[in-house]
């Protein structure tokens, strides 16, 4: 699988947007369609905006977490998974200047990303991808997928819900949210 | 300060190349020249190569150790520092899948990265720069520059010589050093 992953926001692509929201900062020009690109490729023509992100390595988990996490995650491409959803976001410049154990210790004890993350495997299957050191102009810091069957989309609603109200979200600027179909288009 | 610094090697550029070589894997075409360029611009015309790295946060560095580092550590651009050097290193694949603690276990308990380097501030001054997350076709995961006066030059030596001796540098397989002056070209 590539590492880096560009979203194509326009007429075109695999995910139909069902709903596209900013809850904080600017918000992206609505779309109708989705692509998601896997590989290093030149953004295509068309579309009305392109996010790209690059996987990367664990930065915040400790062995038993990743343990945890790989033990119950599942896969991207499940057939019944036909809802998505893309939260880009971008985190203030005070998150940047923090030490690693500052931001572990805003994530993990005092946030639980990684224990609210599991209460909701394998339901959501979600892939991270960074992109604030893919360049100086990137609009986000990171760009979170996931996807999951409609029967859990409601379970998905509490996930995001819960990730919002820990201190780590207090250091979010932007915050953007999109809810995607699987729909090959006509 | 921007983020992004490329250094172009070729004929041009403020630094002569006095010495070059590889200490693992692949080397680098032998230049003259490196031209070090501050800002997110493409790839200039000519030049044998050029390589990339944006300046990032501290992944490993604990609140204590950065506030050590940063007592005593000295800018850039110094005009007695007339000496450089160039290290461009690429981690093994193992290495991008350790946790975060394996990670910072290595590198300082056990490698005393931090320890090492404040033993040579503020006689030598340093920027890290990362490319692994910059794309999926980088050569390299860090640029490190250094910059320094010549009567301090063999303390420099002194200094590389302890970081590869560590265990850290167990996971470089790809280890190229350029020495510098700088030197105006005619």
């Amino acid at each position: 699988m590539s590492r880096m992953v560009q979203f194509v926001g326009g007429a075109r692509g695999e995910w139909r947007v069902v709903q596209q929201r900013s809850l904080a900062g600017a918000a992206l020009p609505a779309v109708e369609r989705v692509a998601l690109l896997r590989g290093d490729t030149p953004r295509p023509d068309g579309g009305a905006w392109s996010l790209r992100g690059i996987g990367s390595y664990d930065r915040y988990l400790h062995t038993t977490e990743r343990t945890a996490l790989r033990a119950r995650q599942a896969a991207l491409g499940r057939p019944q998974a036909s809802c998505a959803a893309l939260i880009p976001i971008r985190k203030r410049a005070q998150w940047w200047q923090l030490t690693q154990e500052e931001r572990r210790e805003i994530i993990e004890p005092r946030s639980g990303h990684v224990r609210i993350g599991l209460e909701y495997l394998p339901q959501v299957a979600r892939e991270l991808l960074h992109c604030h050191d893919l360049g100086e102009q990137e609009p986000f810091d990171f760009l979170t997928w996931f996807e999951f069957a409609p029967e859990h989309e409601s379970a998905f609603d509490r996930l995001l819900q819960a990730l919002r109200a820990t201190p780590e979200w207090d250091y979010v600027e932007r915050d953007v949210e999109l809810r995607l179909r699987r729909e090959r288009s006509a």
